[in-house]
């Protein structure tokens, strides 16, 4: 696919196995089934978190997931981020030294056990927060739905992953994959925290729910324009229209539901030109 | 529906709310959306976790989330459940003081940010355990799938929104939805503990994707039969074939996929019988 900074790399040796079963005939079958594997994830001296991940781009996801968290506010720039494969340990070092011994006991009383957030610490910072009116055109939306079903994807081959994308108008630029979608959305964080990426201008496109979680890690990371093809719930809702998100869901084929920032919206494609989607295009709507 | 001793309740307020948006076209467009609020769980005087959680039977879910943390094992019995509707706080009281300081400080460090499981804990306990050698009847598959897909439930009525079903032989027995696919199988755990239901005779159905979370979940439950309309990682595979699940995968109209414990299946289903699934039947398979 063109224009992709990154797309999913198919041919990366780890991130898929070949399981024998059988099927519903009773005949072997083999299939190719995604990896899961435990990352846990260092913050200069201090074990933060494990993360199950299919494994790719470890230093963006450890990166990306210590931003989301607020962990990295007050510890200067990132100086160095260290990965050992063996040892599936990744240690993201800062300028000051941390210690999230508060925020680690603030964790333990509100991690997740629902949708894998750590509810506590991730509504601060929240309170005030408006994001930038960001324009939004159909055209992008379509035609960005278009290029991100049809590229090639561990999704496709394997199924059992979520995928997250940054986009920029019509351009898919960084399509990352994981067993958990909120991976998929901190590697996106590290890599544009690495990259010095602008978030103003770009749209968050996710394969999954548009949970609480989701809207809320699209608000702190800026991005002013989050879009699924999955649907809402009332939480993520509330707090998209709070501070001020574009949020799309149920985006297939020419169909799709925004429940804010309708108003944001260019109404510039030519619907007659978009098809409805094919009822198999092998992509799904993730519950 | 019939045979349930519980079903999904879409009379029940509270679970879902109306949302305003506009669709593709601009028109105005009215929604059901489910809820997502905090429930936060209390074992004894010990603040334990905050679950985002749909809201029905929080007594279950606490029950069923401490249960398969190993949270109650050497707590003695159950002496009481108090649920605070207005404070969305639930206590499970036991005979014997429970002190899980150390417990939660583990869970600190390996809390998932991948898919939401306390990873350190839930392993615990797995080493050695193999589950009793059940029967599967591919009848029962086909029957209890086409009685799940068909049984109203806020999935077909507002989506967004993970389900799982204890059964027995082709009969579901107790259908639980939740935002969280977790939570959803700890309110069966919670029923199971509550109402002294065997495991061994049972079938766990599930909405979501098989990932060594679930895996481990319905290992922990002692259910020998875990079955999904969706696909598998690696790790969960691997974890059921060394506990003796019989895991089910990609479960739609004629189809499935075993990969785990298929000599136990019998063979019993008259194929041409069965319908293919519908393409457009209203259900996916979650990623």
């Amino acid at each position: 696919m063109t224009g992709y900074i990154i797309a999913p790399d198919m041919s990366r040796v780890g991130l898929t196995r070949r399981v024998v079963g059988v099927d519903y005939t009773g005949a072997e079958v083999t299939q190719e089934v995604v990896e899961e594997r435990p990352l846990t994830i260092y913050l200069n001296s201090q074990e933060i978190v494990t993360a199950m991940t299919i494994g790719d781009y470890p230093e963006y996801l450890a990166l990306g997931f210590l931003r989301n968290q607020g962990m990295l506010e007050g510890a200067g720039s990132v100086t160095r981020i260290d990965y050992d494969e063996e040892l599936g340990v990744v240690v993201v070092r800062t300028d000051h030294a941390t210690n999230h011994e508060e925020k680690l006991k603030k964790k333990t009383r509100t991690s997740g056990c629902a949708v894998g957030t750590v509810f506590g610490d991730m509504m601060e910072g929240l309170e005030g927060l408006i994001l930038p009116r960001a324009e939004l055109r159909t055209s992008w939306l379509y035609a960005l739905a278009a290029k991100i079903n049809t590229t090639p994807s561990l999704y496709l081959s394997a199924g059992a992953i979520h995928g997250t994308v940054l986009c920029q108008g019509d351009q898919p630029l960084v399509y990352m994959e994981d067993v958990g979608r909120h991976n998929a959305v901190d590697k996106i964080s590290g890599w544009m925290m690495q990259n010095d990426a602008s978030a103003a201008d770009k749209i968050l496109y996710t394969t999954g729910r548009l949970t609480s979680e989701m809207v809320i890690k699209c608000a702190h990371m800026g991005i002013p324009v989050l879009a699924s093809r999955s649907g809402f719930t009332a939480w993520g809702v509330e707090i998209a229209q709070q501070v001020g998100l574009t949020l799309i869901g149920r985006l297939r084929g020419k169909r799709f539901q925004c429940v804010a920032g309708a108003d944001r919206i260019t109404w510039d494609a030519d619907l007659s030109a978009i098809k409805d989607e094919p009822k198999r295009s092998g992509r799904k709507g993730g519950a």
